[in-house]
């Protein structure tokens, strides 16, 4: 009997939020079925954001509609501010995803708020949902590093992830935004949060941008965290394109996992539809390393083991 | 001050050994030079092999004559038996590297041998070089996985590096040759082995042909690792081209390591024209992941700051 990990599939909102070709409802519908196919139990399809901000957002009500909903199926909707909340409550979810930024210049991009008033507002969301019964992830975002400031002291992530589960958040997700942390940050970060808290209410968010996430992704595993973000095919992120690439792909963190005794629940041969729906959608090569390695064995007549 | 790590740069030999377009020994000469004045201080620049068996190989003693002699580089010389021990020792190598793989097969493959015939073998080169005064380094070839004959039980790879520190072997590489391997796996022979000898006899020789390597090289540095091989631009092993990478790129490593706090003496930029050399002589496209991220950076005029 293998432990399971959770990989919790972010391509439809991180991976989806910046591309430049609009992507239709019906391709983010068929790539949802494709990714539940696939044995994808936890996604996070829709962010209740502003769509002048973030116009790939701009369906999330009608996305939602078009989701399967079933008992063993478990969404996430992010949500900005308190009338983001409000949508995301209203359509049923059960979960929403808030996000902090570590610094006041990232949360003055992202929100135009200092650090403090961003901390208020996530306090206040997560209040509001209490009060509502709606289940609370908040992104630490920038966790490791900032794209403006540089990397985030420990002490800075620690102290918002410990007020933010004071303020009653239910899960915290240790973000890697911009892949700019590396295996010993994700150490220092997670060993003391385990110790206090334990390691079931913990996500962690990584970008592949400069190759380290399966070390990062290791050594939260290692510390006994068994939840992870993931986008198919690696889509999205890529802050710093052409050739960096964004969120670590679902495969990669699959297999990675797969191959070290756990169970993921995912086919990565399914999975192979999922990215080739994305790739059409987007209109980017897109595709986690393993994928190219199975191509590759394939291409040879040779056996592509399970992982 | 921070804590030291050693990079053996095997690329001139691993790397080229079964690359399809001859390299010359002025070829050989340049790069060995630039990976030098990029901070490599310890190189595997040849194998004492049958110049029929790897023709790559065959000028192997006329480049060990092209190379800097210094008191800070260390080479070491790789032998498959002890006819090509004897001429690394009459080159002057002051370590020469063993293989013994794990299987009977790998090794009826690589050396027409058995696994005992192979081990009885190593233990006479290692009795030859210890009264020599020669040091030896035995890798343990497939220590996860065989092309051949799938996963390797740990404990398999433990009782080959016991018989060969017990024959007297000073150091034992633990290689996964084909990229086969996980990070649970190397936590599962590492630990052990450094609990009963402690870390500092020990080499771990990687290839992210799955994209694992670095998952892998960060397991072994949390158990006190400190000694790796990596492969300038990722060049060579490539078992299952295209798009599948070989070992494990001295530029990923290097940047992982240092990254987490490490020195490892190697200079990123200065790396990159170790690799344009490479790419010149071999006629592929190297680079690892890092690079590609510098690259990007630079297009966008952005700093690349040192990792």
């Amino acid at each position: 009997m293998k432990e399971q990990v959770i990989i919790n599939e972010v391509g439809l909102r991180d991976g989806l939020q910046n591309q430049p070709q609009h992507v239709s409802t019906d391709d983010k519908a068929r790539l949802a079925a494709a990714l539940i196919a696939a044995g994808v139990r936890y996604l996070e399809p829709v962010s209740f954001v502003h769509p002048k901000a973030v116009p790939q957002m701009a369906d999330a009500a009608a996305l939602t509609d078009r989701l399967p909903q079933r008992a063993d199926l478990h969404y996430t909707a992010l949500v900005p501010n308190l009338r983001g909340y409000e949508m995301a409550r209203d359509k049923g979810y059960p979960t929403v995803g808030l996000v902090l930024s570590t610094t006041d210049t990232f949360n003055q991009r992202n929100l135009n708020m200092s650090l403090e008033q961003a901390s208020e507002s996530c306090e206040r969301i997560i209040a509001a949902a209490r009060a509502d019964g709606v289940a609370t992830r908040t992104y630490i975002s920038g966790a490791f590093a900032c794209p403006y400031d540089g990397p985030t002291p420990v002490d800075v992530t620690l102290a918002l992830t410990r007020r933010m589960i004071e303020a009653g958040s239910d899960e915290i997700a240790i973000a890697d935004t911009i892949g700019g942390g590396n295996p010993q940050q994700m150490k220092d970060i997670m060993a003391p949060l385990v110790q206090t808290y334990g390691p079931e209410r913990f996500y962690v968010h990584l970008h592949d941008t400069r190759g380290l996430a399966g070390a990062m992704a290791w050594a939260a595993c290692d510390l006994g965290i068994r939840r992870f973000d993931a986008s198919v095919g690696g889509l999205g992120g890529c802050p710093f394109a052409p050739g960096a690439t964004g969120n670590v792909a679902t495969e990669d963190l699959a297999y990675l996992l797969s191959s070290a005794g756990f169970d993921t629940g995912i086919d990565l041969q399914a999975l192979r539809a999922a990215v080739a729906i994305a790739e059409a959608a987007t209109g980017q090569v897109l595709g986690g390393r393993i994928l190219r390695w199975m191509a590759s064995r394939e291409a040879q007549g040779k056996t592509v083991c399970a992982p």
